[in-house]
Parts: C-alpha cells; sequence; structure tokens
C-alpha cells in the first residue's frame, strides 16, 4: 500500500499548497517511539534540559519569519496574531527552563528515621521523576502554543521526558518547521534530535497513545476525538493518563447591575471576545446569561453593533468551517431562539460572525436546547436572557464543565457588601478551572497561578496545560527508603549542595 | 425481591457470627450519594475538618476494645496486630488534620497583575479546592488501616470531600463500627453525620462509581475487581479520577556480595517479611532474585529453616485461602519449579507458609513461567536464581508495575565506589513506587516523604495512598483571574492572614 501523502492547504482558498510529508504507517510509529525511548536518559540532566529549553526558544525566535509565513499560508491566522502566538511560544520554552532550573516540581521531601515513632520510621526520601516517552497531539487552532513547540511538549520535556508529537493535519508544514527547531536545538546542546519526533496522520495518532511505551499523553481538540483517544489510553493493558483538553462553553453571567452600570462596554467587550481569531479559541465565551430589560436590551444592542462592523474571516479549514456553518442553522432553527445577527457562511471560503438569542427558561430543563449548550466552534455565541437569579442558577446547574467561567459585577457589587456577587461567584467555582470577574476570558497568561483546564469535558485530568504546574502531568513520585546517601542522587543528599526547595522533617528548606 | 443480607463470617471456621446488615439496592446507593452530596459545604471550613479527624481519632480510639474484638473476630488477624493497625489508623487522621492545619496542599500562587508583561498578566490567585464527593471501596487486609476509617477515607474527608464508603465484604461488622465512630465524631464537630456514609454489597460497589454525583474514587483490592471498577470509572459520559491500587509483585535484587555478608539475616529477614500477617500484605516480597551457588545456598537454607518454623495461619476469608493453595499448586507444577518448603493448605481452616525456587533464566523470555511474576495472594514467595548481572537485567525488565522494589548490598557496595550497585538502584526505580535498600518492604511508614503507589497495576494512577500527599488525589485547581480582594476567599487575599505557605509571585511566603 502507498504511503498517505501529508499536504497542506490553504484555508483562504481550499487549494492544496504542497506535500509536506506521508502520513506514518503503524511500523513508522513503533519506529519513532522506540527512538524515542531510547534517548530518554538524555534528558536526567536538568542543566542540560533548562539549555535545551533556551536553545528551542531562541531557534524558534530566529526561524520566526519563515515559521510565521507557513503558518499563515496554512492556518489564515494572520501574521500579526501569529507573531504575538510565536513570542508566547518561546517565552513559554523559557518559563519551563526557570521551572527546571528552580526544581520546586521535583516536590524533594526527606524524612529522618526516627526511632520513637510508633512504628519507628525508616529513613524516607521522595521526589518525582519522569514518567517516561509523552505522546503529544497538536491543536488547529495555535499552530506554535499548543502545537509541535507548545506547553504540552515545553512541560513534557521539562519534565525529562521524550515526545512523539502527533501533528495537526492543519498546519503540517509548520510542524515540520518546528519540529526541525526543536531537534536542532537538541543537537546544539548536546542532546540526541530523537527527544523530539514528528509523526502525521489519524492512525498514527491512534496507534501512538495504544503503544507500550508510552506512558502519557497531552491532548488539545474536540470532545469527538479527544474522548477516543482518551478511551483508547483507559482500554491499554497498563492504562496511561490522558490529558486533553476537549471542549468548553465558557459561561459569561452579567448582572442586571453590570448591565445597567456598562452596557456598552460588556456589550463591545463580548463581540471583541467572541470574534477573536474568528471565535476560534478554547476560550471563546460561547454562553452568557445576561438580563430581560433595558439594561440588557442596551447590552445587545451594542453587541450588535460591534460584532456587525467585523468581516468575514476565514477559519482554520473548511471542515470546520462547514461544521460551524451547519451548527449555528441547526441552533437558530430552534424554537425560540433569535439571530439579531446570523452568524454563517460569509463567502465562498469565509464565515461571518453573529450570535443568537434566547430566554433563558427555555435552558432550566432538558430538551432540544439542550445544544445550545454545546461548544459551537466559530464565532458564534448564545445569549440567554434571564428574568431572575433561579433562573441563573437553575440553567449553570445544567451546564458541562468549563475551562473558564466569567461574571460581569456593577461596582456597587464587588465590595461584597451584598450577597448575590459571592453567591454567583461560588455558583461559578464549581463550573470550571478559572473564574474571571469583568474582564474576558480569551487570553491565557502563561503565569505560575494560571489554570488552563476544567471538569469534564474541558479536561480528562485535573490538570492544567498552560502555566509553571502543567509540568506536574508527566511525572510520577518516588522514595528511597534507607538508601545509602552514596547512592541517592545529589537532590536527595542531606547536604542539598544544589540549594533546592525541599521539606525537611516537615520543615520548608532552600 | 428480599434484600439480601450481610453475613459476617468467622474465618477461623467458616461459620457465619451474625447478620450485620442488607446490600444496598440501586435506589439506596443514590440516595446515599445525594445525602453526601448534600452536606458537601459543611466541610468547607478548614477548621471543622482539622476538629473532626482529631475527634475521629479521638473516638476510634477510645472504641478500640470493641472494635478490635470485632475486627478479630472477622479477620482473624490477631488482637496484636489489629491493635497496632488501629493505633497507626488514629494516627493517620490526626496526622491529616495537621495536613490541613498546616495548608500547603492548597499549593496556593498569586502572580499580581503585571502590565509590563507581553501581553500583560491579570491578577491571578489559584488554589486547590474539594473535587466532591468520594467514593472509597476497603481492603479486606487492614479492617482500619485501608478500609472504612483508613487513609483513604482521611485523606478525602481532609480534602473537604464527603465519603460513600463501600464495605469490604469480610468484615462488615467492624465496618459498621467504625463508620458510627466517624459519624459520630461528625456531629460531635458539628457537622452533619452524612459526610460518611457506609454501603455495602458487590452491585452497591458498581452503582456507586457510576453515579453522576461522585467525583473520584480510591480502591485497594485486587487486578480484577479493581480494573472493573477503573474500566467503569473511564466509561462514564464524565470519567472520573480512579485511585486503585490492584496487586504488586514486589521484587527483591539480593546480590552475591549481600548473600556472601548475610545469607542467615536476609533468609530470615525475607522468611519474617513474606510470612508476616499470612502474607497478606500489598507490599510482601512476592519475588526475590537470589545468586545460584553458596551463598545464595546458604541463603536459602536459613530462608527454609525460619520458614519452616511458622505455624500454619487463617487467612481472611475461606475463598482467598482457596484461591492461594490453587494458586501455589499451578505454580509448582511448572517445570524446572521446586518447593523446599510446599505451600499450600495447612488444615481445614489455614493455610502454610512455603516458597518455590527455579532457575531465573526461565523467566527471562515470555511462556509459563510468567505465572510467578503475577501476585499471589498468602505467605508464599518466588526466589529465582540468577547466574549473572545480565540475567538480573533480562528479568527485571519483564516486572509489571509494582509498589516497592528492594535492593539487598553488602556493605562494600553501599559506598557507591563500585558501578553494580548505582545501576541496580537505577533498573528498580522504574519499577515502583518506593525503592528500599537492605530493608523489607512490609511496613508502611505514616510519613510525608512515604510514596505508596507505583506503575500499573501498582496503581492506576501516580498518586501516593499512604502519607501527607495523598491528600492531592481529591483536590483540583481553580484560579481566580481579576477578582476583587471582598469576593475571594481569605486564603486568597494579599494579607494571608491566615499565614498560610504560598508562592507570591513566584517568591515563597509564609
Amino acid at each position: 500500500m502507498a504511503a498517505a501523502p501529508v499536504w497542506s492547504v490553504d484555508p483562504r482558498t481550499g487549494k492544496p499548497r504542497e506535500q509536506v510529508a506521508d502520513e506514518a504507517t503503524a511500523e513508522e510509529v513503533d519506529r519513532a517511539v522506540r527512538r524515542a525511548y531510547a534517548v530518554r536518559s538524555a534528558l536526567a540532566d536538568r542543566t542540560v534540559r533548562a539549555a535545551f529549553l533556551r536553545a528551542a526558544a531562541d531557534l524558534l525566535d530566529a526561524t520566526s519569519e519563515h515559521a510565521i509565513e507557513a503558518a499563515d499560508a496554512e492556518t489564515a491566522l494572520g501574521p500579526v496574531r501569529l507573531t504575538g502566538e510565536l513570542a508566547r511560544t518561546s517565552a513559554q520554552l523559557r518559563a519551563f527552563a526557570e521551572v527546571v532550573d528552580e526544581g520546586a516540581f521535583l516536590d524533594i521531601r526527606i524524612d529522618h528515621a526516627d526511632p520513637k515513632r510508633t512504628p519507628p520510621w525508616p529513613d524516607m526520601r521522595r521526589w518525582k521523576v519522569s514518567l517516561g516517552v509523552v505522546a503529544v497531539y497538536a491543536a488547529s487552532n495555535f499552530p506554535f502554543a499548543f502545537s509541535v513547540p507548545g506547553g504540552d511538549t515545553a512541560s513534557a520535556l521539562a519534565a525529562g521526558c521524550p515526545v512523539v508529537v502527533k501533528a495537526h493535519p492543519d498546519h503540517p508544514a509548520t510542524s515540520e518547521i518546528c519540529a526541525s527547531v526543536l531537534r536542532r536545538a537538541a543537537a546544539q546542546v548536546g542532546l540526541p534530535e530523537d527527544v523530539l519526533i514528528l509523526v502525521h496522520g489519524f492512525e498514527a495518532g491512534v496507534e501512538l497513545v495504544k503503544h507500550p511505551l508510552i506512558s502519557a499523553a497531552g491532548f488539545t481538540g474536540s470532545v469527538r476525538g479527544g474522548r477516543a483517544l482518551f478511551d483508547a489510553a483507559a482500554a491499554r493493558p497498563a492504562p496511561i493518563p490522558f490529558h486533553g483538553e476537549l471542549g468548553s462553553l465558557n459561561p459569561v453571567v452579567i448582572t442586571e447591575a453590570a448591565a445597567a452600570e456598562r452596557s456598552e462596554q460588556i456589550g463591545a467587550g463580548l463581540a471583541g471576545s467572541m470574534t477573536l481569531g474568528e471565535g476560534q479559541f478554547c476560550t471563546k465565551p460561547g454562553f452568557v446569561l445576561a438580563p430581560v430589560g433595558d439594561a440588557g436590551d442596551r447590552l445587545l444592542t451594542a453587541l450588535t453593533t460591534a460584532v456587525s462592523e467585523t468581516e468575514p474571516g476565514v477559519m482554520l479549514d473548511h471542515r470546520m468551517r462547514d461544521a460551524f456553518v451547519g451548527g449555528v442553522e441547526e441552533r437558530a432553527a430552534l424554537p425560540g431562539v433569535d439571530a439579531p445577527i446570523t452568524p454563517g457562511a460569509g463567502g465562498e471560503h469565509t464565515v461571518s460572525a453573529g450570535f443568537l438569542t434566547l430566554p433563558a427558561e427555555l435552558l432550566t430543563s432538558a430538551g432540544e436546547h439542550d445544544l445550545l449548550l454545546e461548544e459551537c466552534f466559530g464565532p458564534v455565541t448564545v445569549v440567554a436572557r434571564y428574568t431572575s437569579s433561579e433562573e441563573i442558577t437553575s440553567v449553570l446547574s445544567r451546564l458541562p464543565g468549563n475551562l473558564t467561567a466569567t461574571l460581569h459585577l456593577a461596582d456597587s457589587e464587588a465590595d461584597g457588601s451584598k450577597p448575590g456577587a459571592a453567591e454567583l461567584l461560588a455558583e461559578l467555582t464549581p463550573l470550571a478551572g478559572r473564574v474571571l470577574v469583568n474582564g474576558w476570558p480569551t487570553g491565557v497568561a502563561v503565569a505560575p497561578a494560571q489554570q488552563h483546564g476544567g471538569p469534564y469535558p474541558a479536561t480528562t485530568s485535573t490538570s492544567t496545560s498552560v502555566g509553571a504546574t502543567a509540568i506536574e502531568r508527566w511525572l510520577r513520585p518516588v522514595s528511597y527508603q534507607s538508601t545509602p546517601a552514596a547512592l541517592l542522587p545529589p537532590e536527595l543528599r542531606d547536604e542539598n549542595a544544589l540549594g533546592l526547595p525541599r521539606r525537611v522533617d516537615d520543615r520548608r528548606e532552600g
């Protein structure tokens, strides 16, 4: 059987640009994993790992012109956005180098022997070690930041795990450029290039998660694709952790007082956030609870004005475009649903933004309107108009898990003097990994306190894929009991020559 | 349909003692979970949680005579062992109260807004919140420490999660006593009793893991039972974390020099560890690599002497006894396997300890001898005699994951001056969560640096079920972005009035 070709396609025209590679066969996936596994001990040295991440960042920056040109041609995301995304991606690689240097992620705990305990404690020294080879499934919508050189790869390499990346078919040429950058960076610091290997193809992705030498997986994509891979990971003879980001509605609640205070600002802000990048953000605000009445009406007017000023845009590929057009049509056809601005097909290759409205009451019990509580990828949001706080509570209790949940409050509600705001915050917290007040969820800071992950289907685990703690996904703890100092790694010896942060006999050190 | 009765059975006679309860129907499981869910916010206050855990410890101690009498009658583990186990269990409840007080498990990270970043950082504050109602599946072999009041329950309550425990059928009366202790302790500190609910029955356990309001599960038991529940947890519409401890061989490697130096001490130590509690420890050393030749022979002689001095004993139930007798027979019948002391049926209700030997070479490739690499619950171990370090490496590479891995070294090898010892330690580390030198794996200190969990099938996750970090299983992170201070919990406000350990702008505080 001939190998299936992998084409780079221009979403602005739907035309193939170039053949980039072939899809990997099962044998090729097996070879890739074995090659990555064979070099796993090369990543044991944390100093080399940090140098590698910094070299990768520098090389990515140095290759930015070429990489951004390819990414724009394949994704239509535009050079401005892609320039920012690439800078964010190299900054993220450097941030993980700092995490590696600092060493807090090793979570070192030392309990010296205590013969006075009943039963006596032996000497115990615990830290975290790399899980092994990690499979990364790249996302479509961030060809750098959630793709080959993105957060999953950076955090896995930081943890000392070799990575086999399954490229997203929407940007195979960009993926090849980035994989080449990472492999050259490895060689620059004296590491084997096979600490990062790229494979293409849907079937290759399925083979990858089943491979016995794969120890964990990271995924960003759709509920359907992600769930299939999650199920395969769980069904293995030896199941592995599967950290998947699958889908999120990102609800927004706007209080009556907030709408009264800032209807135009909120309406315009919502338009900006939901249309950003053609609504192709996993944190797009896809569902809004806004009050009925004058203030809410003014907010929708502002939203209408701002959305009507947006130009039709190109989505990442034509399959997504068709899914968006179909998804919007199906939703708009539901009884009680209005479309003040009809989203849908813009031109032959484009889509136009819009939004739907309905009475929140239609969502307080199960029925056909539940479709509106599923993510629709693209520039559309659903505004449900509520008449009471009971209606808000009732609708929120029916939402699936989310990456984010947003609350818009008036100034007079932000001081905690009235119970309503605190209650709403308490209702939103179980729904999401990140709760925002008076902001918009698009835009995810690569900060230590970031949590980009939430209850299923937002994430298939309790982890984050952005921020310093993303490294925790690729580690497991090991304790050494009564082990002679000479045989321990320096990190676990009494003298702490490396000055690492540790807990020793339950006191913090370093 | 009449409810199925739950009987307490005396394993020393095989006779029923008393009917303790009825198995829970699906409706009763549903009611139990809903009751626990309804009181979840009662556990939000950490001061009350800590007081609850201490009250439970005190009440368990105060009830010890009654509880130990029931446990001995149901498990035949004997009052001495059970007295120690109960003390360990109440100490564990108090240790988790200290974890709650200290608050490091909240993993608080605060990043103040930084407008100079590109893109600017908003104010972000992250901590960990309770997952929700936890299902705990109690183990047979520790009627206190890994059962109703054990580590899974204690750590889940410490995390703020109500618990529904599925009792182990081998000690239902003890389970009822302990559940009553925990519920009374809750009432003592003003908490609703339903923060802990006990259910009985195999089907009830299956219903429990499928219930939509169950957020996570902890399990200690067999590979078969644990895998079935793991699969059910993964197959849910919204999958949940399943922290299961399923089975472990606990390999031991004895170097030639160690055998030469301490053959009698190691032989006797092995006998003591493998027969402890009738070999019914999840950390029983079930597989030993010992050298061929004189030193190894002397070691086996010492093992033979020590094992032959043990009396027949009673296992936890007759089903386990039959499985042990059958499992040993099947293993002993394999070609090349000898039984210097034949383990098996001791009397009508008892078993006698023994061990099997074979050339390690028979285990270097897949075949019928792989049965010897599966755990056999009860007082038996398998000693594989190796002829070279290559044979050790080859056999170790074929082992499944383990809770523990043990290395016995001579004094001359412990100083790191020869490469062999360090290499062996490096080969054992990927196999287990706890690596010991010159000790025995039975006995698990409830210490912060403990790791009781290892690669599958030892554990279905990367977590530990013993020690301070066991609390991490029942939490998920939430970040608050740009949230007014008045609406934040006190733990996340700038002033740190509670003096909690935190990372603020990436510096440690408190």
